[in-house]
Parts: structure tokens; C-alpha cells; sequence
């Protein structure tokens, strides 16, 4: 790869240095966790092979599974009435898979809009059955979360679906409501950023890309009282109960052994209480920073901003694009907005230093003394 | 890693070098690709970070994924009337995922049931409608094909599905009949270990981790006019055209960047034709061992035998446990055959060097002559 014009260039000129990636995922990942797989490479704790060369029953791989398993059942405080499962297919096939398991014919779900992901949810749960707006901040753009005692809730819902964090829109639900009906819902982009109260949880899903690992596989965790009330019969793949019985098809192993060592990162640092303080430090820094004056304008309101998917727009428009094209030259990678809303993004996941947020913050600044 | 107990260890002892992997799957990769992917850790070509932390919408995940699709097209000679998606699920979501889109509530479809994974697909087609046995050799074991000309066809079928290769009882298929109806084919286990005549075929679908690459991605090739032909509506992620219209949503990354690899591994060695030749003799040498006394016994007749997955016993039985493991200290590994079954799997795809199978027909030797 390397040529002879690189040999008078810079570390970071020749691209050998990682940079602060701000990407809402595939997101970034600690560089620790990667220099261990790349350790582990081509050869896996001698067995002969790597990781991704061996059976899923073998012995090593087994350990590698059931690691990742128990790790994210110690980190969430998950009881032995939760099981923790690795499907494929993202969020988007549990938008399907959720309400094809748990809403019966006859019966009605409950959906909060509270962004563009939840807006995908109910379209898929309708093709199911009867999914209801039970709350929706669309005509609001998204910039906030209805309050809970707003929500129109059918007494008879088999659950009320939510989006705890609008990755796109820049929201977080981080009260964990306790209703009548079991919540299903999608964490994909703020699951293990912060400590949670499971009490009214049946269901929990999560692409893994954002704070648990690489694409690839999708973290679902379900409560045994909940899963037993699934409708029948279902497609094999997608009964949760067939994956809760046993490891039935090849999983995503690659991935796996990845949010393995996330969750071991995740562990040694502390767990969810210590990285919630640091994600609280990182979002206030940023977000102190946007509130100072008008320069930079945040798109959500205070109360249900997001910690992990920081949006906000340039008073002056026009130069958000100048903005992510200087950033970049900072070593500041990946701010660009969602290209359905625009504006910049800052994606702030458990694996972004402090460190990072801070040269941002200090870039911010700069680029205002050029432009403002 | 290392403990001072390992430094009078021989490498082999000390679990660093490789050994030759006969896992049926997750199987063996080139060692090529992986001091690859070791070597684009923990920053990829410049980016910033590694392939697994960037986008699945930017540019240098882009022309990852372009290029796996490309090359696959390539190899297998396929024109603009396929399309190559890349999924999740593997086989097992192909079973009911293929009958959702092809089989109309009132239509039917033919199996043709060769082995476990075909009796797998069939029960998936029946929670969708009508999914008939066209022909099976489950009374025999499955250690056989049942011949094209005595499949018991329905002129009305919607389409035919057939196994090309049944990893657990090793028979493969590799005349690619032309039928009236447009064939679906699970070909996880041989998927790019030989030319094919596409002719017949509306549908191929293959869990990467055998020939193509790590688990975690299915191979999907749907020819366009088969595709037009599916029900509607589906759900958003099991419809196939949501796939081939554009990527919907956030792929398996890293297997498909894997994939990408070993395509190019594959035609940087010949392509598929030169792939073809040496698989057959790998697969001449280990079946003319097999056959040469008694000593050993092939499973499958011989014209049916697969050339990936080569499926044997032991006159003895009792002696099998034994030389699987003598045969994993002569640096032999995952040869024990499919719990189902038992005996013993030597499964050689593409990955399998010749020296691998060499090493394996010389070790039946010396075991011979110590246990005949």
C-alpha cells in the first residue's frame, strides 16, 4: 500500500492515524477493542484459526457467545427472566419481527412517533395489524419528545412501541415510562450509553453499530413473561422464541466476538453508571458550547436532547458545508447531518473520547473567530 | 497472550500457526485475506478508521461494496438481468423468505428434498402455501440424488427448489437442470466452487460462510424477470426488491468487505474454471483414498458425491472418535461429521489448499496402518 510520496508526508497526510469520527454509525469503536482483533489475526487463542473459521458450536466460539451474553446481562442488570439474543437484519427487521411476534390479529399496538425511525416502525407494524399513533411530535419537526402523560394509550394495547433515541433527529427518552401495556422498544442508538430501569420493558431491540459493536448483528433483549405471549405459529427465523430455545442457524460471528470485547471495554472502564457520567460530561460540553450564543443553533429542545446524537445548525446555513469540510481537515471526520434533515451531526457514542468532543468544541470555536 | 510456559513451546504447541480447518462452515478463509484484513487495522486506506467504523453511505464503503457485487458478477457470469443483494439470516431466512415472495397465496411450488437443509426449506414454504416433494431420497439416507427425469414435476409450479449441496450429507447437484419452472436454489455450500449455467434459474441464495466469505451476509442473486414476478405487499426488509432497488438500509459490513477479498483472492487465481479444477482433484484425491479398500467407506453414491463436503465413515465406527482427534494432532482440525449423522466431514472448499487435503489423505494412511 505504501508508495514513495508518502514517504515525506505526515502521519496524518498519509492516513495512517485515526481521526475523531463523529459517524452515527457504522460508528466508532474503541481503538483498544480493535487492536486486540487485529492481534487475533490470523490465528484466534490458538486454536488453529481465526475466529471466523471455526464452527459456531465449537467450544471457542461458544465462549466468545455466551461472554458477549452474560457481559450485556451484567451491564443492563438483565435477570434470568431476560434473554439476551443476536438476530440480523437491524432495527429495520425488528420494525417487522416485533409486532409479527406480539401483536395478535384481533388485537392493537400503540405507537410514539418521536422521529424518522419510529415513523418506519408503525409502517411495518400496520402491514401486521392495528398499530395506533398513541403520540407523535411530527408537526414539530421532531424537536421533541410528547410528554408521557400526553400519550392517547389504548387500555387494551399489546405494547406501546417507542424510539428511546432519534438518531436522525437528535432526541433521547431517557425516563424509562412504566405503563400498563409492556413497552417494545427501539434503543439501537443509545442502548448501554446509560444505566435503565427495566421495570416496563417487554422487549428491547438494538443494531449494534452505534455503541455495542460492528454492523452485522442486532442485539434483542426480551423478557420470558412477554415472549410467552407471542402469537403462533410463526416463521422459524423470525420467532424469537426459536432463538431464546437454543443457537439454531450460524449467527454473525464476526460481530459478535467484536461486542464481546466492547462489553469487556465497557466493564473495565466501569459499567453503565461510570460511562453515563462521561456521556453526560461529553453532551454538556457540546451542547454548552452550541447554547453560548447564535452562532450554532440546536434543533432539539434542551429537555429532550440526545446525549449520544448531537444536531444543530449554523446560524449562517450556507456554511455548514464549509464547516464539515474544515472539520475534516482537523481531524474532525463524519459530521455531515442525516441527508433527510441536513444541518451537522455530531454522534457522540460511548467510544468517543472526551478528548474528542473537546477538539471539536475547540474547533467550533475557531471556525466562529473565521466566520462569525 | 504469552506465558512463560510457551517459550520452549514449538509454534504448533504454542497455538500460533494454522492448521488445516475442515470445518464445514464457518470454514476456512485464504490466509491471504486475513493478513489483509489484519493489516487495514485499526485504519482503512486512508479513512480514518477502520472499514467496520465509517458509513455504509460514504464513498470507501461504496466502492467495498461495488466491488464485492462486480466481482461476484464476474465470477459467476452474471449479466445486468441479475441482481446481487447482500442480506442477513443466512439460509435459514431464505427458506421462508423465498416462498414469501414467490409463492401467490394460490399457487404452489415444487421441492426437490436431497437433505436436512431441504427438508429445512420445505417447512418454511409450508407456513406460506402450498409447497409440494417433487422428489426426495430421504429413504435412502440422502446418500443420493433422485435422477431429473423421475422428479415429479407440477407444470404449474411457481418454482422448483432444489439443494445443490447438502453440507451435512454431502451430494451435490451440479447439472443445473432447466426446467419449465424457474428454479430457487439453496447453493450455500458451493456457491463460486465451479462455473454455472444460470439458464434455469430464477433465484440462487448462499450463507457466505463456506465458500465466499465469513457468516454474517447471504449471497441473494434474483434474476430480474423472476424478481417482477413476486407477491405483494411484503414487509419492507423480506421484500427482495426493496434490496435490488438500492441499499435500504445498514449492511453486514465487514463479511461483505471479507466477501470483496476473497472474490478477488478467486480471480486473481483463475477464476472459477481454474477454482473448478483443482476442487475436482482435491475432491478425486480424498474420494480415490476413500475408495481404495475397505477401510474407509463413502456415504453417498458415487456420481452424487459432493465435491465440498466428503462425507465418510470408518469400517470401524468405534475408531472414529480416535482418529478425529489423532487426526487434529497431526494439525487435522473439525472433522467430526454433522451431529445429525455422525462419521466423519472433511469439508475442502475453495479456501482448502491441496496440501491440506495431501496432509489429510497421508494421515488416513498412517491411521490405516495402525488401526487396519
Amino acid at each position: 500500500m505504501s508508495t514513495s510520496a508518502e514517504a515525506t508526508q505526515t502521519p496524518a497526510q498519509a492516513g495512517t492515524e485515526r481521526l475523531y469520527n463523529f459517524s452515527a454509525g457504522p460508528a466508532t469503536l474503541p481503538e483498544e477493542v480493535l487492536l486486540e482483533v487485529k492481534e487475533e489475526l490470523p490465528v484466534y487463542d490458538h486454536v488453529g484459526a481465526s475466529i471466523m473459521e471455526i464452527s459456531h458450536r465449537s467450544a471457542a466460539y461458544d465462549a466468545v457467545e455466551e461472554s458477549a451474553r452474560a457481559r450485556l446481562k451484567t451491564l443492563l442488570g438483565l435477570g434470568d427472566d431476560w434473554h439476551v439474543l443476536f438476530l440480523q437484519g437491524g432495527a429495520s427487521m425488528q420494525f417487522y419481527q416485533a409486532p409479527l411476534n406480539f401483536l395478535p390479529p384481533d388485537g392493537s399496538a400503540d405507537y410514539v412517533i418521536t422521529g424518522r425511525w419510529g415513523q418506519k416502525a408503525i409502517k411495518e407494524a400496520q402491514l401486521v395489524g392495528t398499530a395506533r399513533v398513541a403520540a407523535s411530535s411530527e408537526d414539530d419537526d421532531f424537536n421533541a419528545i410528547p410528554a408521557v402523560e400526553t400519550w392517547d394509550l389504548d387500555p387494551d394495547a399489546a405494547f406501546v412501541h417507542i424510539t428511546t433515541n432519534e438518531t436522525v433527529n437528535g432526541n433521547q427518552m431517557t425516563d424509562d415510562p412504566v405503563l400498563d401495556a409492556p413497552l417494545v422498544a427501539d434503543a439501537s442508538s443509545e442502548l448501554l450509553s446509560r444505566p435503565m430501569n427495566l421495570e416496563g420493558y417487554g422487549l428491547i431491540y438494538a443494531g449494534a453499530q452505534k455503541n455495542v459493536g460492528p454492523a452485522g448483528v442486532t442485539i434483542v433483549l426480551v423478557r420470558d413473561d412477554f415472549l410467552q405471549t407471542r402469537t403462533q405459529p410463526l416463521p422459524t427465523m423470525l420467532d424469537y422464541g426459536t432463538h431464546a430455545a437454543k443457537r439454531y442457524n450460524t449467527p454473525p460471528v464476526f460481530p459478535i466476538y467484536v461486542v464481546e470485547k466492547v462489553c469487556r471495554w465497557l466493564q473495565d472502564l466501569g459499567g453503565l453508571d461510570a460511562m453515563y457520567a462521561i456521556n453526560q460530561r461529553k453532551a454538556a460540553l457540546l451542547y454548552d458550547r452550541i447554547d453560548r450564543n447564535a452562532f450554532y443553533r440546536g434543533t432539539v429542545r434542551p429537555e429532550d436532547r440526545s446525549m449520544m446524537n448531537v444536531t444543530f445548525r449554523l446560524h449562517d446555513e450556507d456554511l455548514e458545508p464549509v464547516f464539515i469540510e474544515q472539520a475534516k481537515q482537523h481531524g474532525l471526520m463524519s459530521l455531515k447531518g442525516h441527508r433527510s434533515v441536513g444541518g451537522i451531526r455530531a454522534s457522540i457514542y460511548n467510544a468517543m473520547p472526551e478528548d474528542g468532543v473537546e477538539a471539536l468544541v475547540a474547533f467550533m470555536d475557531d471556525f466562529e473567530r473565521q466566520h462569525g
